[in-house]
């Protein structure tokens, strides 16, 4: 299994330059000072860098929400109760979440995938891949085995190969999952070396004595476990989750297809993290999102490189921010699609 | 006409505060965590607050470009000839510029006047509301008479009058006019008493030496006609421009319709200030987008307590970071509108 991985990461293609700079070029020749529209020419830029056309268009497009619980809850380090999460899958499929009521605005579908939640979870829309009924309590021993974390990988491409093969484009990262802020911390901690008090935010909502306290079930897990920083598939099964493997999946089977894939928040953004550490080359498909209020998404965004381009102060997570931001990708390529240059409007250049 | 501009400034009316109240409730019932949705939540109980509804559609929506020239381009503070104005408009008007394409984008028309472009310009979509072919050099002496001002104010009024009639709900600001940086610049100068060389930036993109010069000439004006900055009438008129008179009129117009306004970049946010300083009511139907490239914008933003929802690194004008955030204004009415509650999803509560 791990081979496949492996194959998959070789599979990984760098953006064709060409392309970045054929579109950076005809940008210029729009009926704007040049890169007066800022980010948006270079999402343009980028995103034809990855499909190899000037202005591809996104008619088909999902945001992947992954779904999982987190034997760390038991260590009491959220404001909400571990139940939660089957309860809010509930939610994602009967479609009255922000998620689904954002992904409705932009035309995208939301993908409920159950990777690890421990419930017994039945629904006709719910995709059932289940790898094992949460992970176990990172604070006394590892989250789960290295063969979970890439089988939980494996899974998040392979729904990105089936959605790319119905016509998909364009994809979001979204998650789920009670704790998963605190599997993300301690991600971060491992990969960056920065300590807990830096990575460690509030979550959903907890109070300063439970933030100290769930600093401390971060440092005991790190401790414990002693994942190696320069593996990174070590750091994410010892204190990871599963559908932060699933959304690493996702990242990667979206760069394969050379498809974009829009980051949402803090613990999304760790999976990124997670993703291009196993191959820089993933990084190119990659389009930041907002910037969440959630301590640490900015040093996560930073140290990929990555930029928001909302700044809406939100942490809820789910894909929310990544699926507003799919109507910016578009309104990038219909800019590259859709402007006049100076010549066929007949207008005056600048200086 | 002074007096008909006072009486449209007693018209307008506070924010309803009980309906701010009820959609801040609402959304506190929703399926996450309590203001996790940042400044969604935020604009959702504005906007119910303004137009007395707690989760307003916005079908039709308009940015109102307003067009004009600026007599102050003859001390060349510009990197573009002042001949661009109107091939811009033309450019408008047959639907090839950015604001086009991002207003196609967004589901909203684009409304083009020339309130002030020193051009004889016909088009069947051009709506002519000329009030003076350009402004006069505002480094010799005022860039215009105070009726002038109030008969441009006028003029937005009366488009939003007008397309309130027809339905439309929600606006945003738009401008063209090679060299009105430079007016914005000077009226936040004189309005917060701030030196030109915080207030003055890079437009369309100057070099140093001629960003020194823009300086210079922006104390020159200001000196020369010694605006009375508690007079916001008079201040406009000296050293502010056509198309930004005009916008004041959208701003003021929408707010006595109880309509939101999307106030896009520097200039649109210079006009926004004149509307606040006629009268601090208006501010409560702007809706901040972009935070511009250009140096003083934030300034702007800040003097009026507007904050940014999007950071694209923009710096074009014309109403494209308005029209992208409509977008963002709709997605908080379907929070508001399609979300369940914890009650009708069942799912436990936070702490």
């Amino acid at each position: 299994m791990k081979e496949q991985l492996k194959q998959l990461i070789d599979h990984i293609q760098p953006l064709d330059g060409q392309k970045v700079e054929e579109a950076l070029q005809h940008l210029d020749q729009l009926t704007k000072p040049p890169g007066s529209l800022g980010k948006l020419e270079q999402i343009a830029a980028q995103v034809a860098g990855m499909t190899g056309e000037l202005a591809p268009s996104f008619e088909k497009k999902a945001v992947i929400v992954m779904a999982a619980d987190h034997g760390v809850c038991e260590e009491g380090i959220s404001a909400f109760p571990a139940e939660v999460t089957p309860q809010m899958v509930l939610n994602f499929l009967h479609g009255g979440a922000a998620v689904n009521v954002l992904a409705r605005h932009a035309g995208a579908e939301v993908v409920c995938v159950d990777i690890g939640v421990n419930a017994e979870l039945e629904h006709p829309n719910l995709v059932s891949r289940n790898v094992r009924k949460g992970t176990a309590n990172m604070a006394k021993g590892p989250a789960m085995t290295e063969e979970e974390a890439i089988q939980a990988i494996l899974v998040g491409v392979e729904i990105v190969d089936q959605h790319v093969a119905q016509g998909y484009r364009m994809f979001a990262t979204g998650e789920m999952g009670i704790g998963n802020t605190t599997a993300s911390s301690a991600l971060l901690s491992v990969l960056t070396g920065m300590n807990s008090e830096q990575t460690v935010g509030r979550g959903t909502g907890i109070d300063d004595e439970r933030l100290v306290h769930k600093q401390t079930v971060v440092r005991k897990a790190i401790q414990v476990n002693a994942p190696n920083a320069k593996d990174p598939l070590d750091v994410l099964a010892k204190v990871g989750g599963l559908e932060i493997a699933g959304l690493v999946g996702v990242i990667l089977g979206a760069a394969k297809h050379q498809c974009p894939v829009v980051i949402d928040g803090f613990i999304s953004s760790a999976a990124a993290l997670i993703a291009s550490r196993l191959t820089p080359l993933a990084t190119g498909y990659m389009i930041g999102s907002h910037l969440s209020q959630e301590q640490g998404h900015e040093l996560l965004l930073d140290e990929m490189g990555l930029t928001p381009v909302l700044q809406l102060d939100m942490r809820l997570g789910e894909g929310t921010g990544a699926v507003l931001t799919f109507s910016l990708v578009e309104a990038a390529t219909k800019i590259m699609r859709e402007m006049a240059t100076f010549a066929s409007a007949g207008i005056s250049a600048g200086e």
